[in-house]
């Protein structure tokens, strides 16, 4: 492989601070969603890291995790460039940040969510190719997640003029939007979903948080500059670290930064966000039942059925979510299936641990 | 006590041989619905018990069942004057043959089944006292328990002439009616539901059976003749046993003798045969959920919610019937919950039998 050619490697930087509180009681604290393996083909962690396993592109993953998934995540992956335990939870910019201070200024970085579904990954790859040169070149480089729905739950956004084949300048960031909006986004074609994929030199990213975010920017910096370092793992400084505001990359980088580019990537994506969403992305049989696990069903329909051991009986029922592990069950309408997060609230309002 | 009350004493004979698969999933093989708490009040064989155990009435009951709940029901019930275990399931007219052959033939017994409940024992001793006079005079007295709807699964038995005050001559026995005619019954207030509960010298109901089923006695007669003893253990002998046709004491008896007298009895009888039935027969909160065991409710209405260990969580659903064993959940709506049945057909006929 010629110089050239390494200059060109990515350092995926994967992030699995998250638990996945909505794929409750499947999700659980201490086995985040990204530790499921929902589809059959392996935990999601593991889809993510086998997305940019091409070695003629990627280098080995950085992951940045919570410090109790350390053995998960090193039993779960074979190529691990660094592994950086976070001493709390402080949403994803300054996470970013730890990965770019552990990486060289000009290393290229895609980050990734590790709980996201793509089902096109040479898509994908080609996709993360035609943003190179952008983020060579400085610019922060999003990935467009085709539109196929007015979902009020994601962030758009906007593409504004076209700066190469498939590739855009980002004209705006738009969180949530209500239904209509969302409607006349998908409508009007020039929006896509907001993935939270990005690609870009570690300096620039660094650069830009130290524009819009300086406190976290310091926090992130002493936490890495006191960090304790165990061949590939990585502590950074808790009490530096605890310092840091929480912030999403989009609210403190993205909405504020110049020079975001966005690459529309029509490539099968999910976040997984919900049962529902699952039933989206799963084999269903000529009724329409998503089923893993032991089931019999009986005159039911449109169902998502999973179960980790019990053996699960519907009969006579339509358009249900039945997950059953070992110590719990969920019956929800697939339709109402994000009001799962009020039964988690609860059980952590009540203290009732063993089951968050 | 008197010489005079002494013989008024009344044997119960507890059948104890069904599974009641229609409770499924919490009702197994290994474990009939009698050897469930539904109610929170101890077994369905305990409470059966304690509802004839007043000593001033009743002797020590005789409990016929399957060979492999010997040591279930010895454990159950301190107070047992035998217990007859069934080389092979022969439906009820076989059973309480055996239990009258181990009587004398003077002696009253009181059959009933043992996974039904009576809201009001009180009134259920008043009726039993009610009969007696017509037991020792000869008739089989049966026991009209309230029609509280149009029931199509039920008997039913006809009130003819009144013999006493609160007895009547039984008119005729009516095996589950269709609805029309169920209605009719329950509008013109002449017909009861057939319990399965009922009271007899045991020579009278011996006679009955050797007029109207003669292979069934000899059978029965064959295999006390040859039945091994040890304690209060009866084991009649199998191949004798085997031989006898299978039927209800219904069909073969009642359908067919004369002086059958009928007590009506208003003691807020269930049998409990499905989970419709629990539920219309327990506790509900103001949503009309009737709740054992842990779960968590989110605007849900109606439901049948029983767990033996896992939490269930129901959001946003009415009307179903959720049960959660440590190996198998159910989920059916509580108007179809008829069919449980097929499920447990299903597990039969697929050999999954760690679920039956």
């Amino acid at each position: 492989m010629s110089e050239g050619e390494d200059q060109v490697r990515v350092v995926p930087v994967i992030l699995s601070g998250g638990v996945g509180a909505r794929l409750w009681p499947l999700s659980r604290a201490a086995r985040p969603k990204q530790m499921l393996d929902l589809t059959g083909g392996g935990t999601m962690l593991a889809l993510t890291a086998a997305r940019v396993a091409d070695p003629g592109l990627f280098a080995a993953p950085i992951v940045v995790a919570g410090a109790d998934q350390a053995e998960a995540i090193m039993a779960e992956l074979g190529r691990l460039g660094a592994l950086i335990l976070e001493p709390a939870a402080r949403n994803t910019a300054p996470a970013i940040a730890l990965a770019a201070l552990a990486a060289d200024p000009d290393e290229l970085l895609l980050v990734l969510p590790s709980d996201h579904l793509v089902a096109d990954p040479s898509g994908f790859g080609a996709a993360v190719r035609a943003g190179l040169p952008f983020a060579k070149d400085g610019w922060i480089v999003t990935f467009g997640m085709k539109a196929e729905r007015a979902e009020t739950g994601y962030g758009y956004i906007e593409r504004g003029a076209a700066l190469a084949d498939g590739v855009f300048a980002a004209a705006r960031f738009v969180e949530k939007p209500d239904a209509a909006r969302a409607a006349a986004f998908v409508a009007g074609g020039r929006h896509d979903w907001n993935g939270g994929i990005f690609l870009m030199r570690a300096g620039a990213y660094l650069d830009a948080l130290r524009a819009h975010a300086p406190a976290m920017m310091d926090a992130a910096e002493t936490a890495m500059a006191d960090a304790r370092r165990e061949g590939v793992l990585i502590h950074p400084d808790a009490a530096a670290f605890r310092a840091s505001p929480a912030q999403s990359i989009d609210y403190a980088v993205m909405e504020k930064a110049e020079r975001i580019a966005v690459v529309p990537a029509d490539v099968g994506w999910s976040d997984v966000g919900s049962w529902q969403a699952l039933h989206d992305v799963s084999a269903r049989d000529a009724d329409g039942n998503a089923v893993v696990g032991e089931a019999i069903l009986i005159d039911a329909r449109g169902n998502l059925i999973r179960s980790d051991g019990p053996l699960v009986t519907a009969i006579g029922v339509e358009n249900l979510v039945i997950v059953a592990t070992a110590d719990a069950v969920l019956v929800v309408p697939r339709d109402q299936c994000q009001r799962v997060k009020e039964a988690v609230d609860r059980l952590k309002q009540e203290g009732r641990d063993q089951w968050t």
